[in-house]
């Protein structure tokens, strides 16, 4: 299938079938969708959490407001971006970019002292007595990178006939407590459940998919 | 190529060939990769705007940071989402899947009174006088929507062989007052040109692309 096949193809499955798991092959290539991303300035700022382990994906089943898709998938992605920009992770790509390039370590230093002049000095998420600044931080911005990669990652899935549930209504708190991801500087934003759908289940699949008429949604200026 | 081969080959392009178009059935399937793109709900909170028009490219170029790829670009694509969710916007999309589904017009309402609760109930944007709330408001919320049809649109372009610009860096406030999109309901997001790269004089062209290593991107907990 091309991507746009795909995308026809694929819905927010409501109803997999817990008996049929996807080859690891297939979801690596998902992650690998997802890793490839491009990101604001290149660096990166989320990471994915690949679940197999059943009794965690129960347990996340309430906290995903008891979406039972997260239990019978076969695996889980949780999409966690960090929770701030800091000197060190901004100098630990750039960095390592620059080693991989084959370049001198100090290559990247003013484009790096541009972005920690950026985002040194933004805060990291909204302060109880913090003024509102169009709501945008350090934190936003990280996961708005993670979208892009989630788009991607529901790409990869639809293009190799993997199905998915995207979904990001969820108690993110349950679940960075859940995943320990306090300590490692992250905060969940997204979770894809990946399995293959229960045909003779899922009341959502033999319904049309509809978007918006194509003349309201685009808007052409010649 | 498959969308791992395009994501590998694309790269975000510093140098367009302005002598080179793209084909405009190309431009179409990016469009349409955007438009299926999954949303929250299914609401679909934003539009794309497609610009040919040479002068008003031009004229976005200084609201860009002054990168000129939004010039040389054959077609400039305009992420906007909706500035808040309202009750007619909610009702107009579900009285239209219902239509289109050949359903009886009343068959989502239980599920649009409680988007309406939720949504209705959560600020447009941030207020001069507001708490701060997570910066988390409607606008977000749509945005981040965008943001996900941000990378449908980048995979397809690159799975086509046509290079692009991921932008985010510009002046949204300037590109909406240019674009009337305030009158829309709209506010700017995210900009695309598309167009073709000029190998030769692209610096960033033949430099090794690099990602975090791959086990300090991925967490597996089996």
């Amino acid at each position: 299938m091309n991507l746009l096949e795909a995308l026809q193809w694929r819905y927010a499955t409501k109803k997999f079938d817990p008996t049929q798991k996807v080859d690891q092959k297939l979801v690596d290539q998902i992650i690998d969708a997802a890793w490839l991303t491009p990101t604001s300035s290149g660096l990166q700022p989320f990471q994915v959490i690949e679940i197999t382990n059943q009794e965690i994906k129960k347990k996340i089943v309430p906290i995903a407001s008891n979406q039972q898709q997260v239990a019978d998938a076969s695996h889980l992605l949780v999409f966690a971006a960090w929770d701030n920009y800091t000197e060190q992770r901004i100098d630990k790509i750039y960095g390592y970019i620059a080693h991989e390039r084959g370049q001198s370590s100090d290559t990247y230093k003013d484009y790096t002292d541009m972005l920690k002049n950026v985002y040194l000095n933004r805060p990291a998420q909204p302060k109880e007595d913090a003024l509102p600044m169009e709501g945008f931080t350090n934190f936003d911005h990280a996961a708005h990178q993670a979208y892009i990669a989630f788009g991607m990652a529901i790409a990869m899935a639809a293009e190799l006939g993997v199905d998915a549930t995207p979904m990001e209504g969820f108690d993110n708190k349950a679940l960075d407590a859940l995943l320990n991801l306090k300590e490692k500087g992250l905060k969940s934003v997204l979770i894809l459940p990946l399995g293959y759908r229960d045909s003779a289940n899922d009341w959502l699949m033999p319904l049309k998919k509809v978007r918006h008429p194509k003349n309201e949604f685009l808007i052409e200026i010649k």
